[in-house]
């Protein structure tokens, strides 16, 4: 056995099932590896940046890590932003790179680099293997620390030599210990805040944001004056008709100071203090107002959904029936073609259980004020703020859904421009991923910043650096040209007809909405 | 005067009149600037890949450096590989990221990350600006940085605040030394060598590899038993009729070692020893025998285009006509469809002094040959061997072509892919640039380097990993989508037509040869 079927042999054996990859020379035995090792299932992406965000995607729905399979520091340079996405979305990805032989680094040759000091900013875990004695035991290693809560990028750097040389040696899985509980103390701390009466915000992230946990946070809200909200760009969130409804707090800095004003106490679910998206001159960068007292009811990597079912046993509200969203979709199509049109087709028209995948920039509003009544949903959101992740999360998210839940991937045009490669894997895959292309042709949000950064209008060339529309992009050609289905509509008729349309059938399809 | 005004003044005072751009929300300001100051040209790019080796391919034609503008950690992360190659290239670029406020940066927001721990491994001078007082000054210094010889990336961090507030001062430009004399002593001992009779190869790479230079080692070679040969991967050369041919040393590491094994001595002009692009098992590393004597006459910091000269005045060949390549193109069209026909036909209607930009992978040595002998043109390659540079090179190059040069990019499709968002920015500026794509729907490198690093043919899973023809890729469909017309070809007459036509005509074209 050669060390890169050690390698994937651990891998499969601690429950990564897929690889999503992009390999060169160097990762020639990983690959047939990769072949000769079952259990493992390889989803080639055109580049790097979508091989990496099709890893968040996957464990975003999954519930656990996929492997990466890049091409030497230049590969890992090309996923990086999306793992920095990944990162911030506290996402566990098994992070493999290939690198020369050990024996050919000395002699520098032309795709030699620092790869450590490459994965260092995006990795919470990074380990060079050396043998293939020892590579299975990195490689469970590297699974075990990706799943360290609440999740991270483990880096595994894996020599050329070390793939092919004999001698591997599978390990065994390593025992993930799941979330900490958090203690007794800190719940008490938030129940007598909740029980004062006085005017408590619950921010919250990670698993408390799905069903369980909401419900849980519903009943909590009975037992006071409590607001309940998530981070702007949760990784995760599930919503929709049935479930206990909390609000995203803004993005815009003085909407975000403003929300929170009101708040005696900030009670911290799994997340961090709101602080501002940017800095703007002559504005603050902490969302939360001096005189409210902070509470961590849990920590990033202790158990928020427990914690928020003892605060409600704590509280006495555990048999409490919580408030629900109730079902309400709007039924005129109307004549106004905006983003609030396009939120209402989807509205009605969206599968329950679908997972929609949100980078819609400035046209994205619409859509998820309207899905808040609609079907059961999740939400998977630009969390680390790097656009271009929106695409190939939603694909990697299509490679997760293996139990036919739909996939809507709502881009703005701007985002989409930079892993549009990822189409080509929807269409080479089959998943049944619709996306929604929010063509304003611009990038939107920036037309917004130049203003508030102080920074002015801005003159013809100032303009030009936020237009992209000369010439205009035409994502129907686009999208064929990688073999994906697709339409322009410039009308909420022609929306309604072809969202409707694409939500009856199966498979990749693009929906240009010209706006 | 605020700082980024301060910025781009001095960067306009040095000399640098292009700025390849993607920029955000912390870079308004910077855009504000390149409005105000008159001098300098924003050109955006819809992916930082693509803007970086917009960079490359500029400085690479025009000789001194563009800068970049990069929207923090994650913008430069996509910009990192094309940083790679233009550190391989030895390419002066001026890297702008910008990065959050000071103020804000404790505040760890969602874009925060290790942008000097981003930027070290391309970078040969890293510098974070500190106010607007002395940005000017750090402007300056990055310039000069970045043309130390022979070039490198010099990347400066612009704070938001730094670009924001007021206090700005510009600084005059710094005078950049040119590439240091070599001593006498190593031209001597190289004339020595050559004057032995022994076998001797001058190897090559920098600006020996322009005519001037050429002519210069052609002389040279008149004096004794002297091949010249250039790196593979050589940044930039000229060739082409009424040049004195150099040979690229072979890709494959037995084709180079065998290539090398005769030769008695080694001379290095401005270029290190050849290694393998890959380590392969059992295989060496080392390009040459150990028998063979190495000599520098030039290291990568000198002149080795006056090294030559004075070489040939050693040699007392100065006054020598050297034998040079005739113009000799090959008119039959034939019926064969393959990389040769494309290469007749490119050698046949190439305008004199088109710049040639080489990503072609597999498919890219049937032109190489028949250009030799056709009108004189400069080459630039991927000497970084990260793919992905063809197409941004080729944008760039056509940038700095304001004389009227043509630019011929020829670009396998597994490389294009990863940069398609170049031929966006082709039509945006309507650059004088025909891209040919050889599309041969795989990666097809991979599938003789499989069989190479002893990994073996590989079952369907491996075969899938290296195949791009499910779906097929239309390259036709995805120019339209970014407004270049564009065509695809399946015969040589085909080709011929399609190629005579865009060489005809001005502005961007793209050539889909369906092999």
């Amino acid at each position: 056995m050669y060390g890169a079927q050690a390698l994937i042999t651990t891998l499969v054996d601690s429950g990564v099932e897929v690889c999503f990859a992009n390999p060169g020379t160097s990762e020639m035995h990983l690959v047939t590896a990769i072949d000769t090792v079952a259990g493992m299932r390889p989803v080639l992406g055109l580049f790097e940046g979508v091989v990496t965000g099709m890893a968040d995607g996957y464990a975003r729905v999954a519930g656990k890590p996929a492997a990466t399979l890049l091409h030497l520091g230049p590969g890992l340079a090309n996923g990086l932003a999306n793992l920095h996405n990944a990162r911030r979305a506290q996402t566990p990805v098994v992070n493999i790179v290939g690198d020369h032989a050990t024996h050919h680094l000395q002699h520098d040759a032309p795709l030699a680099s620092d790869i450590v000091g490459f994965a260092r900013p995006v990795s919470g875990w990074v380990h060079t293997a050396t043998s293939p004695e020892s590579v299975g035991a990195d490689a469970a290693r590297a699974v075990h620390a990706s799943m360290q809560a609440p999740g991270q990028v483990a880096t595994l750097i894996l020599p050329a030599d070390v793939a092919w040389n004999e001698g591997g040696v599978p390990a065994a899985p390593l025992a993930v210990q799941g979330p900490s509980a958090v203690s007794d103390d800190a719940v008490a701390k938030v129940a007598d805040a909740v029980r004062s009466g006085r005017k408590v915000g619950i921010l919250m992230r990670g698993d408390v944001l799905k069903e369980r946990g909401l419900a849980a946070a519903g009943k909590v809200a009975t037992a006071g004056n409590v607001t309940l909200m998530a981070d702007t760009f949760a990784p995760a969130m599930q919503a929709g008709a049935g479930r206990v409804p909390v609000t995203r707090l803004p993005y815009f800095a003085e909407q975000l100071v403003e929300y929170l004003s009101g708040l005696d106490v900030l009670v911290l679910v799994n997340t961090k203090p709101p602080v501002t998206f940017f800095a703007y001159p002559g504005r603050p960068s902490v969302g939360k107002a001096e005189h409210t007292e902070l509470l961590h009811l849990s920590h990033a990597h202790e158990d928020g959904m427990g914690a928020m079912e003892a605060l409600a046993d704590a509280l006495g509200v555990s048999a409490v029936t919580p408030a629900t969203s109730l079902f309400r979709v709007d039924d005129t199509v109307g004549d106004k073609w905006d983003q609030f049109a396009i939120g209402r087709s989807v509205a009605r028209h969206l599968p329950g259980h679908s997972i929609v995948v949100s980078e819609g920039g400035t046209q994205g509003a619409g859509t998820s004020a309207a899905l808040a009544t609609a079907v059961p949903h999740d939400v998977l959101s630009l969390t680390g703020g790097s656009i271009g992740m929106g695409l190939p999360v939603a694909t990697g998210a299509g490679v997760a859904a293996t139990d036919g839940r739909k996939v809507l991937s709502l881009q703005g045009d701007g985002g989409g421009m930079y892993t549009l490669q990822s189409l080509w894997t929807q269409a080479r895959e089959n998943l049944d991923v619709t996306t929604v292309i929010f063509a304003n042709r611009s990038y939107g949000i920036l037309q917004i910043e130049l203003m508030r950064t102080g920074a002015g209008k801005g003159g013809e060339k100032a303009q030009s650096m936020l237009d992209l529309g000369n010439p205009e992009l035409n994502w129907v050609d686009l999208a064929h040209g990688m073999g994906v289905e697709a339409t322009r509509v410039s009308t909420p008729q022609e929306f309604e007809s072809a969202f409707a349309s694409a939500m009856r059938q199966r498979g990749p399809r693009l929906i240009e909405a010209y706006i």
